[in-house]
């Protein structure tokens, strides 16, 4: 049942991540690998080089086996991307071309607002070493450029499909964080501080005395600044009365 | 000369790469290539599993050979970091930690506060399979996580140091475009657009007379949209002057 199975990655749908003549199928595996991670697909590729299905290709999607299941082969990027209403060519080196270069931010943004209006939409990559050609490139309505060290550029093609995979999950999913314990309310932390400042006074630490009110100050807003959880709050409380025990005054 | 020839990115400086207990030497060099790609030029090595150096990271470095030829090693993550003032210790699962969980874009936005404000930084990851441990993320002020599919988790090392690189150079290299030609004026555009009206009338498209009005609006809606820039409105000025043509009249 191959091209049905689309059930693996948990955000499903997005972008078809078009491959235009693959040279490596490992690179195909590492693309489907790296769309997974972001919630892509839906892969298609265009006459790759050594035939499809190919097993190299499972040894670097790293589980990712539905993706390549599901791919789907053309001629040419015309008839694979003849259902889209909006796909992106992403490219190294942008060719004077009137139209938009976006960065691949950009691009997920674009990708985003064709998706929430139900446009089916697409990316594509040209092949390992030469990139598409200047009529491939052209067919797209918008080109993405993958900036980068400009002495430096051997961004592999899974790392490209990671990138721009990697910014339509950013585009598309928000954030969830694991809920982090709250700061203490400034009540219980000013409780703190007035009790830690009538330790030190008592220790004789603010002293002298025309310069008690800003030492006294700097200490207070060392704690705020640190913004302390209750759980910390309680134990720099402990700390303060475990201090304040004669045996702790011992040793300090 | 181990160390000093960091002359090879353009965009030197960055971040610190921390690497801790990394078991395959290729990840260390496929790590070196994200790095270079994007700018990141100092490596370190916290026990490395296989030695160092390493041949085999050479073969997946693409080049970047100065990153890997200046890594220094170290024991621990401790010494590895000492002389920093901050860094980020990213994590597929953060921990319960009282502390922020940022987003690689996040993460690269503190980087760049503390970078421009010439505080020495990095950015640490751990061993390929099992993550930093406990007491090694605790060291760091600050855990990144990347955040990605929750059904399918299998980000590799050098892919999640190609992403927070990536990020890196998000925030510090403003984007340099190729400059794209200027969208034709209004005056230009619309000359071509009474032109155009003018022709469609005496063609007897624009009828009958009670429609006129809203067909000519679409007409010209089509061209404006398309923001043509003067080279495209010379082109367009051109069709229509060929198409006006008595030869091009009797084709059409």
């Amino acid at each position: 049942m191959a091209g049905t199975d689309r059930s693996q990655p948990a955000i499903g749908g997005g972008p078809a991540v078009v491959l235009v003549r693959p040279q490596l199928a490992e690179n195909i595996g590492a693309s489907a690998r790296a769309m997974a991670n972001f919630g892509l697909s839906e892969l298609r590729l265009v006459a790759p080089r050594d035939g499809w299905p190919n097993p190299k290709a499972e040894a670097t999607a790293s589980g990712a086996d539905a993706i390549l299941a599901g791919a789907r082969v053309f001629d040419d990027l015309h008839s694979a991307t003849a259902d889209l209403r909006y796909f992106i060519a992403t490219t190294a080196r942008p060719r004077e071309m009137a139209k938009p270069v976006l960065s691949p931010r950009e691009a997920a943004g674009e990708l985003r607002r064709h998706h929430h209006a139900s446009h089916s939409c697409g990316v594509v990559f040209g092949p390992e070493r030469a990139g598409l050609d200047n009529d491939e490139a052209a067919l797209a309505p918008a080109i993405c450029e993958i900036a980068g060290n400009p002495a430096f550029r051997s961004l592999n093609l899974a790392q490209a499909v990671l990138l721009l995979s990697y910014e339509w999950f950013q585009a598309v999913a928000p954030a969830s964080r694991p809920s982090a314990a709250p700061p203490a309310t400034a009540s219980n932390l000013e409780f703190f501080l007035d009790r830690l400042e009538q330790a030190l006074d008592k220790a004789g630490f603010l002293h002298p005395p025309e310069k008690r009110p800003g030492m006294a100050r700097n200490v207070r807003n060392i704690f705020r600044r640190l913004q302390p959880v209750e759980q910390e709050l309680r134990t720099l409380q402990g700390i303060l009365s475990a201090l304040l025990r004669p045996q702790g005054r011992e040793v300090g």
